[in-house]
């Protein structure tokens, strides 16, 4: 089962499932509102919306078409983002490249840091740029959608705790990361708004491509209309969501509708491409006579699409396509 | 006039009025079903609580007395909650206490922190404790709730995006805070959720305690029934809510329902005492012969208070208190 948010002109958006092919919706809220209205009543709700779907795969209910910049973000505001980094090629890359230190714990304790949850960007909203020197940077990650999670919740425990599972694109501003680091306090400002794949799909949707708390899909990525990355987000995943979600309850409890990123995609094989431009410009950093970065940064009318595929080559979370634009 | 949330078994809980002695609640789930639900609306349903307000004065609506452990966090679940560092004597010398370098943008840029908004404390519910050797620590500090802040919003139009002021108890495990920042990514497992005053107070409640940005206050700490703080909360708070605004909206906008924090409350004169812990131990390893701490960090059955008094003596936001429970 796949679900969606169509922007109605309410704060969370219509909850609406999404036909089997991607190309259209019906609309689910005589069963909850919202999604956050269905994660809130997930063992009442999730019945319904399956019996639901299967009277959509059957032909036999209104079905509008998809119409991807009518579509928010799954959950327009969350009441927890949270996002690891869990691809270990990305952080060695990036932080090679900021000139910092690996921590010594790299293997063995999980990077986590809180993200602003309450203003999240549909597949199709513009990017906004207030200053193209704040190196404008997209960052493709996978991202599980989770139910209520006590306090002391253990790795083993954490599949039964994964409601949904989607993608983002992590924006960041690069030039202000180092020194926002710096103070000490982790991100703020250099992470902006983050924007969502148009779909999320109950684990069981991605079938084979969901085991050991991680997906296993080929997750593409374009910019302006190139692909950049062809890139598996199974193998190289180091900590499982499973071992996040148990890093994050160690010291308190989460609400239904947390949600919790992978970090990055990233793989070693520099032929499989980036999720994100830091990497290639620390590439050509590594392998150019002059050590300078010759990929730019996004500037204002760059776009940038994801998606990601099973085995089957189904878009499994549906396309997301976003555009620069210059507010400064 | 004054908001409170009472726990119905509902994840937001039941939206109250307080009467101006703070002794006793009235339903206001009729005009809003919850704080939430007000913020969402504000400039409808404000008008509305100000007329059932007036009506609760003048004695004309049902009331019940306030059970303090009824109470919720005014927002149980919020979509961000954003902490400062603005008192700038508790970051001087807590950064003393773990040997951190001060940044040398102290006084310009503010710090500020994403911290987990999707469980909140209500201001009689226990702290559960997993380890002691954690160093559990409490801090005080004023915060304010936000309407819905545009990217790009400056220190001058902050003060009509501040809906409403009360206190928290933004609690923290202190001997998990050096080795967390030390990652890069800022705290995560070292701040377990927050508790909050039972009351949030609009702007104008405060009077002339409310300007500048900031709320002139005095702020008392109790530690197991004895007075260990008696602060102000005005004067040494160099960063005000309208600059720390400007600071979060540089790069994004926020949602209705924000929550903003001010940082631990402290004042440069030690006679004035503590709103944290870990202040009283930096003081005592400066000022003892062989360098060492002696106020022991929170251990199960230690009781935290906090309350904030007008220049009248009003306790404008009502008493928070709080138990420590061991779980592990």
């Amino acid at each position: 089962m796949r679900l969606a948010t169509l922007r109605d002109g309410t704060r969370d958006g219509r909850l609406s499932l999404v036909r089997s092919d991607g190309a259209r919706i019906a609309d689910a809220s005589r069963i909850a509102r919202s999604l956050q209205a269905a994660l809130d009543d997930w063992d009442d709700v999730e019945p319904r919306l399956r019996e639901m779907d299967a009277e959509l795969e059957a032909g036999r209910i209104v079905t509008d078409p998809l119409i991807l910049h009518h579509m928010q973000a799954p959950l327009p505001r969350a009441y927890e983002w949270v996002d690891g980094s869990a691809y270990l090629n990305h952080v060695k890359l990036v932080r090679r490249a900021r000139g910092a230190d690996l921590p010594p714990s790299l293997e063995k304790d999980p990077l986590v840091y809180q993200g602003g949850s309450g203003v999240l960007l549909g597949p199709a909203d513009d990017v906004r740029l207030a200053d193209p020197l704040m190196g404008l940077d997209f960052e493709g990650e996978i991202a599980v959608i989770l139910g209520d999670v006590p306090m002391g919740a253990r790795a083993d425990d954490a599949v039964k705790h994964v409601r949904l599972v989607t993608f983002v694109n992590d924006v960041t501003l690069r030039n202000l990361v180092s020194n926002e680091l710096a103070k000490g306090f982790g991100f703020f400002q250099s992470k902006p708004a983050t924007a969502f794949a148009p779909f999320v799909a109950t684990p069981d949707e991605l079938g084979g491509a969901w085991h050991d708390g991680r997906a296993w899909l080929q997750f593409k990525v374009w910019l302006n209309g190139r692909l950049v990355g062809d890139l598996e987000t199974g193998p190289e995943m180091h900590f499982s969501f499973a071992q996040l979600l148990e890093h994050l309850a160690l010291t308190r409890a989460f609400t239904a509708g947390t949600i919790l990123g992978s970090g990055t995609v990233s793989n070693a094989d520099v032929k499989r491409g980036i999720s994100c431009l830091a990497e290639r410009r620390m590439l050509e950093i590594l392998s150019s006579p002059d050590r300078q970065a010759k990929t730019p940064f996004l500037r204002a009318g760059d776009r940038v699409a994801m998606e990601a595929f099973d085995v089957q080559g189904r878009s499994v979370f549906g396309r997301l396509e976003q555009k620069v634009i210059a507010t400064g």
